[in-house]
C-alpha cells in the first residue's frame, strides 16, 4: 500500500478521518502495525494468510465500547490498544497458546483524530510485538450517525504449538487450583479514576495497561494443567465458569489467596484504608488484569509462575465456588463487590 | 453451555438483550449456530480451536455498522446475518480458499429483541452451512450509551486446502479479465428501496442476501488465477486495487461486460427505465453483489463460473481501470454512478 501524503498537518485539528479518508488512514495506521511472524500474507488483500504450526488455530474475538470499556479521557489511545490486544491474548494464553495475529474492526466517527487512531494502532502492536506478533487484518468504518463512540473489535489467532488445548471443563476433584498474575489492581485504578484521582499510579496503570502473564498459559499447559481460564470478569465469577462447565466446586484457601495478592502490603491496602474498600473485594471480583487462573492434578510442581490458591472437591448437585467453605455469594457480600464495575446490559 | 429457562415468553416485548441477560442470550443464539466441521473446540471456551488442512488460515474481518451498512426496517434479522456472512465468505473465496469457521462481535443497545438476535444468529448459520461452516465464537456486549444502532463484526477463518493464495498484486499485461457472480443487483435493489418500493423482488433479495459464487474462488485458484478480489465497492473501485497493486491497467470490453450482466435484459434494465438509471452505472460502481473477478494467464480454459470482461495491459506510469480504453472516470460521468451507494466516511 502506498504511503499517502496527508492534506493536513499531523496533530492539526483538522487531521480527522473525514478529512484523510478511509484509505489514507489506513495507510497510516498499517505504518505502525508491525510484522507478524507467522504472516504469509499479511494486511492489504482481501484477507491475511497466518501459517499455523501444527494443523490448529486457536481464535477469539471481543467488542470494546467507549464508555463502558474504556474512556478516552481516562486512558490514551496507546493504552486502550495496549488493553484491547491484552484481553485477547490472554484468552489465547489460557487455551495454552501463544497469539500469532490480530484482526481489527473499528467503528469510528468522523471526526475522529487520525493521530488517536495511529496511537491506537501502535498500542496494539506494542503489546504484541513480545510474542511475534502484529495486527494482520481489519476494517474502519463510519460509527453510526446517532453515536460518537469508538466500538472496538478485536479477534487474536494464535498458535498451540502441539500442546493440548486447556479448557474449562477438565478441572477434577483433588486438582490444585492456581493463579499466575495479578488480581484486584485494575479494579483498583478503576475504583481511584473514578473517584477523580489518577494515583497511586501503580494501580491506575495496571488499569490502563493490564500485564497478563502470557508465558504462564503455555506453561501451564506443558505441566498438565487440567482447567483454565483467564480472570476477565472477576476471579470468582470466572472459576464459576470452570466449576459449571466441569462440574465441580472450587474450594479457595483465603489465606492463601492473601498471600498470593495481597503480600507484602502494597498500593491495593493502602486505597483501600483511603477509600474505605476491603481490597479482598477487588482481588475476589475485580475484572480485566486478565490474570490466569488454572488447575493440575494434585501433587503437579507448579510451573514458573504459579501459585496456589485453593483445590477442587466434587461438585455433587451444586457445582460453584467457595472461600474455605463458605459460598462465594455470602463472601462477597461480607467484603463488598467493590470489583464488579462492568455490568454488561446495565 | 446449560440452555437457560427464558423468565419471558419467546417474541414479547419485554424479551429484551437487557432482560434476558448476556449469558441467557448467548445460550439462545448458540442454539441456532450449527457446527463447524473445523472446529475442535467450540464456542464457550476462552477460544475455540480450528483444524488447518494445509498449516494455514485464511482471516479476515468486516464491521458492519446500523444505518451505513444495513437498516432494520429493510432487512430482517436473518437478511443481516445472511450479508454480514456473505461479504466475510466472499473475501476467503477472493484468496482461493473456503471459510471454515466465524467469529461474531455484537454492540447492541440493551432493548435489543432476543428472537431478532436469534434471527441475525441464524441467518449466519445459514450462509455458512452449505460450505461446513459455523460461528464458533463472539462477544456480545452493550452499545455505546449514546447509540440506538447495532454495530456488528464478523471474520471468518478458512483454508486454502494447499492452493497458493491469489493476491490482488500478480495481474500481468496479457492477463485475460473475467468475472464469476452477478453486478449491479445489489446496488439496483438498494435503489427501489431507498425510492420506497419493495419491488422487483430480484432485486430486492439481490440487495437483502446477495448469492457471491464461493465456489468460483477456488476454482480459479486451481485455473491458475494470477490475481483475484471480490466486487464490495464496486467493480471498477474493486479492479481498480488490482490494477494499483499490480501495477497493471485494466480495459475492460464493454461489448463483453453487457452480454455477461444485463442480457438477456431483465429486472436491472426494468428498474433502470423506470427510475432514468443507465443499468450500466449500477454494474460498473455497484458493490455488495460480491461478485469474484479474476485474471488469466492467457488462454486459460476458464473455469465454470467464469466469464471474460477485459484484460490486462501495461500500466506505465498510470495503473488504472479503463473501458473500451477510456479512463474509468469518464465513463462513470457518461453513465452516472448509482452504484456508488456507501460512502464510508461522509
Amino acid at each position: 500500500m502506498t504511503r499517502p501524503r496527508p492534506l493536513v498537518p499531523r496533530g492539526d485539528p483538522a487531521d480527522t478521518v473525514k478529512v484523510v479518508g478511509e484509505f489514507g488512514v489506513i495507510g497510516r495506521v498499517l505504518a505502525q502495525a508491525g510484522t507478524a511472524r507467522a504472516a504469509q500474507v499479511g494486511p492489504g488483500d482481501d484477507a491475511a494468510v497466518l501459517w499455523t504450526s501444527d494443523g490448529r488455530v486457536v481464535a477469539t474475538t471481543d467488542v470494546l465500547v467507549e464508555g463502558r470499556h474504556f474512556r478516552r479521557d481516562w486512558s490514551s489511545a496507546e493504552d486502550i490498544g495496549r488493553k484491547a490486544a491484552a484481553a485477547n491474548l490472554a484468552d489465547v494464553a489460557a487455551m495454552g497458546g501463544v497469539t500469532t495475529a490480530l484482526l481489527v474492526g473499528l467503528a469510528c466517527p468522523p471526526d475522529t483524530q487520525t493521530s488517536w487512531l495511529e496511537g491506537l494502532a501502535a498500542g496494539l502492536a506494542e503489546e504484541c510485538a513480545p510474542l511475534g506478533a502484529a495486527v494482520v487484518g481489519g476494517d474502519l468504518v463510519a460509527a453510526a450517525a446517532d453515536s460518537a463512540s469508538v466500538v472496538l473489535s478485536v479477534t487474536a489467532l494464535g498458535d498451540l504449538g502441539g500442546r493440548t488445548a486447556v479448557l474449562r471443563s477438565g478441572a477434577r476433584p483433588g486438582d490444585v487450583v492456581a493463579l499466575a498474575g495479578r488480581l484486584g489492581w485494575s479494579a483498583c485504578g478503576l475504583a481511584v479514576l473514578r473517584r477523580g484521582f489518577s494515583s497511586p499510579v501503580a494501580v491506575v496503570s495496571a488499569h490502563r495497561r493490564p500485564t497478563p502473564p502470557y508465558a504462564a498459559g503455555p506453561g501451564a499447559a506443558d505441566a498438565g494443567a487440567t482447567a483454565m481460564c483467564d480472570v476477565s470478569d472477576g476471579l470468582l465469577a470466572d472459576l464459576g465458569h470452570i466449576a459449571a462447565d466441569s462440574r465441580v466446586v472450587i474450594d479457595l484457601d483465603r489465606a492463601a489467596l492473601v498471600r498470593a495478592c495481597l503480600e507484602p502490603a502494597g498500593p491495593l491496602q493502602q486505597v483501600g484504608s483511603a477509600l474505605g474498600v476491603d481490597p479482598l473485594s477487588w482481588v475476589l471480583t475485580g475484572g480485566e488484569d486478565h490474570a490466569l487462573v488454572a488447575t493440575f492434578p494434585p501433587r503437579t510442581a507448579l510451573p514458573v509462575g504459579w501459585v496456589p490458591i485453593g483445590e477442587v472437591r466434587k461438585g455433587g448437585r451444586t457445582p460453584g465456588v467457595s472461600v474455605n467453605g463458605e459460598p462465594a455469594g455470602d463472601v462477597v457480600a461480607a467484603v463488598g463487590a467493590e470489583g464488579a464495575g462492568h455490568v454488561h446490559f446495565g
